[in-house]
């Protein structure tokens, strides 16, 4: 095979690609659970903590929780009708950080960056605690080790993605749809329970509770507000995920922008619906939920609070175990599958966080490898920079979600507001030229949409920082801070880099010759092949050199070197303190300095081993001797490899890695949806 | 200047190093506190261990105490005389590793070598735990966290290794000489007021000592000689350290050997006359010393025993105390001077370990690098190894001399007893081709001295091993085994990697031609740098290559390439998925397998950039290339560097690294007793 054939074969894989993409994009009904699950799955906590907020005042105002929810899900809705205008307008999946971009400029795009690096983190170390918190109503022993089991997850998600874990469709679509199933289900056996008036309390209904101090006796209006307000800030916690399908068009089959926008609205109706109904639920069956901080505010009938024994079950576990007390599985079902969807919404982060990353890395916000391909290093980091955060985060708050929460949404409604804004002005923009009244009514249109869903998504912000800035949202405030300070300092560098590296008219000069020498260590193999290599340059003058550090070894050398006749003169440095590198570089320079219009090529010998504990024991010296060489001006440094048996196993982990599946392969159209496996070209 | 020049500057270095090298040389005065602190710090606890041993049967067995102690000191005696014959005839500072090797073979050589290691990290662990209790005299506060003053110590003394802290020759003799003054001092003092009648008695004089279990009652004469032999193995902690000057033979002044065997002799006689000293002292003030762990068998007049609160000072301390109760300074500056010496002693582990392994990696038994000076890398490593050793031991044994003493001996009387049975066939060896009648004799006196010496400590080393096995022994007899296992392995890759490196006649071919490629990101200075040097090459076929992930800034490169009109083609390969290395490597491949008899010349432009973090930044693409390409058989790799102005600074950290006293220096001779400083070229 030439080298025509071998390009054209590297080219030919490019078309083969596009063909394959399609065959792989996701139908609608495996693109909804991937990447709705995220949303979804906020069902599972949203709710409660409307219920813990309104709880302060007592029972009183347990009444306003729907009407919370009814507010929730008009905000919901709005911004779903919102994300369905970006989901058209950009497809190509840079989601909320490129319309900013795009449209506000960088620095709007570095905070809605950083905003999104915030909220993966606290998607992980949120949904894992809710997660914890589900097993706890299952199973005794994890509710006294809540902690554990949360970090626990995180652990096991962080291995399980490092060691490459296979997204497929499937495994989203059975537990997203058995999730809907079994809280659907419940929902409605509970509504036609309540209809034919069998429904029973639940098991916390004949509990009181005792009103947070400050908050007892009549409320004055403002008080009333605020606490209304923070309930509501808390509620939107059900927002979140959902900007995860504008992220994911490009995995949707054609037409992409289409399909994404039905998904959208469907991810939208089915959320609010289950939201809704748990609210409604809770309340007709008299749940009673207090944040687990506070559960001596908790008292039975006679008075006696219910102590630090008593386990609070979330309230989708109570309406549960209340709507299938005579179906105890039912009771499971809803508990397990609610589980499993909180997890598998967190390794939505451990997915979404590399192609972030990447995406960011792209513009020149972080570390150039995060771009690349299969940087097992980067995601690695990635993945253990992401794990460690949320575990930090997990611990710090002892995986209470109440308290969590309280960090949560600040991110999201940050990322909404910006990209909304975005919107607006990328219809005004288009307005400006767009003749064809029909495409300018349809512009408008969009632009009302986004308009309305930036006022919306604006008014929460504020309401969310206000009700929660010294409960938490100044802690993500700080983190975004600092993330859009690295992120801004790194852009800066290499922008600098960019200028002093910016060619001009001088550095088309030729060097006049060229001076090759080849480091001797011993007469072997890796050595006759590095000198064979450096003849086969022509370069203008050749000689061996080695580093004497003792002397019958030099005079064994020189002997044999007389004897293979190689035709090429051995220089030997004398060494006394066993020193090799610095009279390597000290003689490299010096050539340079006695001819400043030449180049040096030096000629290392390496041989190549493939076991770790190998490369420990070799090579050391010429790695060394490389960095330093890298910093001496006019020299290029030339590694000649030699492989010896063993680089085999080496060059077999290196293939073994590279088809190996990456986190963000799916949501990037990577794995093959039958074979579950990577594209191969 | 020249090239020649140049050469001949460094070749010259070498005759300015020999005379310089004759001026730093030590004067016996400065070598013998050098060499000497490690010996002498063991008389801080070797009695004590005797009181120790001996009070397991009450106070009845304390007489024999100077009996053990007459032991002890005749066994240093004849361990010295022998060294003394080793130093003459291995005066290379090789020590027991080396005279092992040569006389036994290199298997005895890697047991000494395994059993120095063990040493060292003992050293460390009982001199601080030693001088954590000395501290505990003095200050109250070290008595309750003696485990954290200890790890404590160690990692002082790490950090400031780590650093490269200056060993000189007056920073041990102050401190040596002031321990031998204080110590001698109270001696003394001690006896003339006994003479006079005037030596009150120890603190503990009026305590009474209660036997432990086994041990009431009448003694079986076995028990009572098993008992005994047990303080004498103990006590022969004393004659740590005495190989020491056998291993720095180098360092002294001319005549080497004579000045060497001199120092060693007067060791000897000094550490022999302390340790007696001390040991009557402690008889005739009635010191009663019990393990720490068995303090309720310590029991005042009226019965009551001393209880939990009760801190028992270290012999030397009880008789400061005494001999200088009208004289309290005396008393701090004895237990101050034995916590410096101390100290000191575990700092020579910390610059002999480097000297050792540089030994034994020169054998091929540790890891190449070891053996090149000033390899930071390797130093640090070696360091910190002996640090997190020495810490595991300390915690583990709660720095407890008593518990660590019992793993301590086994390894000082392997060694000792190896190298003695070398310098017997030695002798025998030279005695088989010397004819000069008194040099035969000569031969002969020292064949009997060292056979005396081998008999003596082969001798001990059966006691060591039956009287301590179980209490420690068997620890150390595994960790040495371990050593002994990898150091093997180690040599027998190094072996295998040779065989397979060796050179043979096909090795001459010459490639038939160079397809160099020239690796494009942009057209900026280090890629025009990159073409100039390739071309410089007269490659027969020469190629940009550009891996194409984004059509719009291919187009661009494609401009400004034809732009620049380099005269290169630029070969464009495309890569889907962004992927950089893989697309290369195959191109690289293809090449040479249309060719296989050509070489693949791969050039790398690179940049220099010179903070951490910035290298974090930059050329992570390049690394993983090289690293790919190293397997990718007929494909040489250079790599043309461009130093940015911030490489600056990492050239400057650098040279200051290389100018650093790293630990062993003065060992070595390596450092000028004048400034301090390394001795320059």
């Amino acid at each position: 095979m030439g080298v025509g054939d071998v390009s054209k074969r590297i080219l030919l894989g490019r078309k083969l690609r596009s063909a394959q993409l399609g065959e792989t994009l996701l139908p609608k009904r495996i693109a909804f659970p991937v990447f709705a699950s995220d949303a979804l799955s906020s069902v599972a906590y949203a709710p409660d903590e409307i219920f813990i907020i309104l709880a302060l005042a007592g029972v009183a105002l347990y009444s306003a929780s729907i009407w919370v929810a009814l507010a929730v899900a008009a905000v919901m809705l709005i911004v779903v009708a919102s994300y369905r205008q970006n989901v058209h307008a950009y497809p190509s999946g840079g989601g909320d950080y490129e319309i900013a971009t795009v449209n506000l400029g960088p620095k709007a795009g570095v905070t809605v960056g950083s905003a999104l690096i915030v909220d993966y983190v606290l998607v992980v170390a949120v949904s894992l605690s809710s997660a914890a918190q589900y097993a706890a109503s299952a199973v005794d022993y994890v509710a006294d080790h809540r902690v554990l089991v949360a970090v626990g997850l995180v652990v096991l998600l962080a291995l399980m993605n490092l060691r490459g874990v296979r997204e497929s469709g499937t495994s989203f679509a059975v537990p997203a749809y058995a999730f809907m199933t079994a809280l659907g289900g419940m929902c409605l056996w509970g509504l036609v329970r309540y209809a034919g008036g069998t429904l029973p309390d639940a098991q916390s209904a004949e509990l009181e509770i005792i009103p947070a101090a400050n908050y007892e006796g009549t409320l004055t209006t403002i008080a009333l507000v605020f606490l209304v307000a923070r309930a509501f800030s808390s509620g939107c916690a059900a927002l979140t995920g959902v900007e995860a399908i504008s992220n994911g068009v490009p995995a949707f089959r054609r037409p992409k922008s289409t399909n994404a926008a039905t998904t959208l609205m469907l991810l939208g109706l089915i959320a609010v619906t289950l939201m809704l109904s748990v609210v409604s639920l809770a309340n007709v069956m008299n749940v009673k939920y207090v944040d687990p901080h506070d559960l001596d505010r908790l008292v039975r009938p006679d008075g006696t609070p219910v102590g630090e024994d008593y386990h609070q079950d979330t309230l989708i576990a109570q309406i549960a175990h209340g709507v299938f007390d005579n179906f105890p599985p039912g009771f499971y079902l809803v508990v397990i599958a609610t589980g499993v969807i909180l997890v598998l919404a967190s390794n939505t982060a451990f997915n979404g966080f590399p192609v972030l990353g990447s995406i960011l890395a792209r513009d020149g916000f972080l570390p150039r490898q995060l771009a690349v391909r299969g940087d097992r290093l980067a995601y690695s980091n990635g993945i253990m920079i992401l794990a460690g955060m949320a575990i930090s985060l997990i611990v710090a708050f002892d995986a209470e979600v109440t308290k969590l929460i309280q960090l949560y949404i600040v991110g999201v409604f940050v990322s909404f507001t910006l990209s909304q804004l975005g919107m607006v002005k990328h219809w005004t923009r288009h307005l400006r030229s767009e003749r064809d009244p029909a495409e300018r009514l349809r512009m408008q249109r969009s632009r009302l949409i986004n308009g309305a869903g930036f006022a919306m998504t604006a008014a929460v912000l504020v309401v969310v920082l206000a009700t929660k800035f010294i409960s938490g949202a100044w802690l993500t405030l700080l983190a975004m801070g600092s993330f859009i300070g690295i992120m801004v300092a790194i852009k800066r560098h290499y922008e600098n880099v960019a200028l002093e590296l910016a060619a001009d008219e001088q550095d088309k000069v030729l060097p006049t010759r060229v001076h090759a020498i080849v480091l001797v260590s011993k007469l072997h193999k890796p050595t006759l092949r590095a000198l064979a290599f450096a003849k086969a340059t022509r370069p203008n003058a050749l000689e061996g050199v080695y580093v004497s550090v003792d002397e019958k070894e030099t005079a064994r050398l020189l002997e044999e070197w007389d004897e293979r006749n190689t035709g090429v003169p051995l220089k030997v440095l004398h060494s006394p303190y066993r020193e090799v590198v610095k009279p390597i570089v000290e003689y490299a320079s010096a050539i340079r300095r006695a001819n400043p219009r030449g180049v040096v090529a030096v000629y290392i010998p390496e041989y190549v081993v493939g076991r770790w504990w190998e490369q420990l024991l070799h090579n050391q010296t010429a790695l060394r001797l490389k960095g330093r060489l890298l910093f001496t001006p006019g020299v290029m440094v030339t590694s000649v490899p030699f492989q010896l048996r063993s680089s085999q196993i080496a060059r077999e982990r290196e293939e073994r890695e590279e088809r190996r599946v990456h986190p963000g392969d799916l949501r990037s159209g990577r794995v093959d949806e039958d074979t579950g496996r990577r594209i191969r070209r």
